[in-house]
């Protein structure tokens, strides 16, 4: 945690520190475990920082964007387009243009009117784009952070009316149907639960194309591999889920019908969150009413998830550590962010060593939906830095420093969009 | 709503929409019923809006700031420092200094330690500083939205151990002690309840002007007037709550401690929250097991509170129309935003006129707490344009536009903070 501490103090906090050692380990394990049958595919949903992306692009077979703000993104990190998969439920017809105008790998279709647009699309610009379509299973198992299946669902084609799309989108002039995608459940901890879930993939993909009549070239398998962000939780017991999952795959694969298939694990906060911690100043301290309260200078502002506004109903603490006083005597701590309102808390009773005015602390789990995930802006407070750590050396990857948000075109495609859809 | 829509249509979507008739119809209440014992202080927190601010100066008494980055955006806006008070639990050294160095009005004391701190960045720049006490009420009635009081609290000095911590402050050299600050609970629609925690108010700053021995120059009164979100809520009567209020200012100001008192209602939501829309494009639509969902290009990225991510317990429907199709046939949806996850939903079951993919919706009660209060990086989609309307006349103020963000100096402080603390 030294790497940590010292990468913070040199750009100041708040920070957020991501570790590509740790990354290129996890990958390691990802390649020696599944590499036989999977590719990987990054959601830069989780974390869009380009430097990150940059130093992904060799360790990945392509990168998930949903916008078009992260194709740009894809780009400027050296990605080549075919290596980009764009999924997403409410893309703008800008953003479909403009994906397959710059020659994307594959446009997830996430429902039959958005086939139709973007065949009438592709045609106009005289080509042929590949498609996956993504299906939305009746049924996921229980044990996931958050299940899309079975329930009315913005994502995808249900399964159950999924023959009728396939049909239709077959038929489509402008597409070409290459594969399917299913991402149905996030963030499990469950070795079973996700290999179940995996059989449901496997199973579905099975039915659509035998229904498409195709050998797919490519089927996206939704990882939804947790990490553990909690005292109590125990990291994802990878080599009995690889047990688990790569027997059925190598059944799949050894039908004709999937014998060209390239299987994806679509992920990302299993492998960049926990390669990343939000470090925060302690600004302030205060005993009030028998509480000790140490203020930071990153709260909600900063860490949406941290603070249990994320789609969490009941806060918990997350991983905090006190890199400054790390063999201080433990106490309990109130700790809340530089905010004016009440509900800025990064965590309560915390046990902590010793926590004193500008004592760095670090909260673990940070490395996917940390910085974007965020309402940075809110009580205009300085923008948090990002840095990379590379073995012994240490890149700013602050994206307000690089000048990347000034030519992402952000701005434009605000203006664009009023004379479209 | 026509002004809304074409204002949107003008800009392209998502746009945060304001009204500045509105605002000056709400400033003229306050007048009307309060003017005769408060000024207003805007609390910048809940729209810092650079072009809103600015079209407020001639409006307010003062400008509530919460970060050096406010006391900026304050300044750019034209206000004269000496209007800025600078609030804030966790105010960093540099912040501060700063605003002590630019002439800032009152500095708003949280704690002791603050209250030194600010003592000796004072001298040190040769000057004196005013200074208010923040004061943090043992009770604070029932039906506020959000209560800070009798609990452990980062805000202000506890009511139980003012006193000592009064006299410490009188001492400081750099400090001039002319008067209190309290802010216990916002947003509510009960008049009792606010009206009773004025009283509150009253009764602790006599106690605490007698402790301190000085006549107070200033009192503010942190309102928490509210306003309704959902359906079923009824705007606060400000007729009642001025008969219940005001009387018992009158007779505080008849004392000859508080003749010389100016006392200021600090607010933000009730001023600018009912004048504010985010008028968001439907992109998609799908039906799936039964439910009409429509896709908009708006979710919690661009606003957070409406998809009841702001510290509520159980996500409820704001008050959403159909700026295209208003007199359309009434059918239920789940309004979905742009983002690839579950959670970002705007309504569910909510009733509207038919809606078609290209119609604008509007959300209302969006002009405070709603785009800085969101996480606009998050998937990386355009950042919402921001409007003023001023009667006929349209003013854009989206800020990335204006280059505003540049010259805020926010990245430098971002920088500096290392160095400091």
């Amino acid at each position: 945690m030294n790497r940590i501490r010292r990468a913070a103090e040199s750009v100041g906090t708040p920070a957020y520190v991501y570790d590509l050692d740790i990354i290129r380990e996890r990958f390691g394990t990802l390649t020696r475990l599944f590499g036989r049958n999977f590719g990987v595919s990054f959601a830069a949903k989780s974390n869009p920082n380009i430097e990150l992306l940059r130093a992904l692009n060799p360790l990945v077979t392509t990168l998930d964007v949903s916008s078009f703000g992260e194709v740009e993104r894809g780009l400027k990190a050296g990605f080549d387009p075919r290596n980009l998969t764009f999924s997403g439920p409410a893309k703008r017809v800008s953003e479909i243009r403009g994906a397959i105008a710059c020659g994307l790998g594959e446009l997830v279709l996430e429902s039959v009117p958005e086939a139709r647009l973007a065949s009438a699309v592709a045609q106009e610009l005289g080509v042929t784009q590949n498609v996956l379509i993504r299906l939305n299973p009746v049924r996921v198992p229980r044990h996931f952070g958050v299940n899309m299946a079975g329930k009315p669902s913005q994502f995808g084609i249900d399964e159950e009316v999924c023959g009728e799309a396939i049909d239709i989108i077959r038929a489509l002039p402008g597409l070409e149907l290459i594969g399917f995608h299913i991402y149905s459940g996030t963030n499990s901890l469950n070795v079973d639960a996700i290999a179940e879930n995996f059989n449901i993939f496997i199973d579905l993909f099975k039915r659509a194309s035998d229904r498409a009549d195709i050998h797919p070239k490519k089927l996206i398998f939704g990882s939804g591999f947790g990490i553990p962000y909690m005292d109590g939780e125990s990291p994802l017991d990878m080599n009995a889920l690889a047990e688990r999952i790569m027997p059925a795959v190598d059944s799949l694969r050894s039908e004709p019908r999937f014998a060209d298939a390239n299987c994806i694990l679509e992920m990302g906060r299993w492998i960049v969150g926990p390669a990343g911690w939000l470090v925060t100043s302690v600004v302030a301290a205060k005993e009030s009413r028998g509480v000790q309260i140490r203020a930071c200078d990153a709260g909600f502002n900063n860490h949406l998830a941290a603070c249990g506004m994320m789609g969490t109903v009941i806060r918990r603490n997350w991983h905090i550590q006190n890199l400054s006083n790390p063999l201080g005597a433990k106490q309990k701590y109130l700790l809340v962010g530089p905010l004016c309102t009440t509900i800025d808390i990064l965590a309560t009773n915390i046990e902590l060593p010793e926590v004193h005015v500008g004592n760095l602390l670090a909260v673990g789990g940070s490395g996917a939906y940390g910085i974007t995930a965020s309402p940075t802006r809110f009580i205009s407070h300085p923008e948090p830095a990002e840095v990379l750590l590379d073995g012994d050396s240490q890149v700013d990857a602050t994206e307000s420093r690089l000048n990347h948000w000034e030519t992402l075109g952000r701005h434009r495609a605000a203006a664009e969009n009023g004379s479209q859809t």
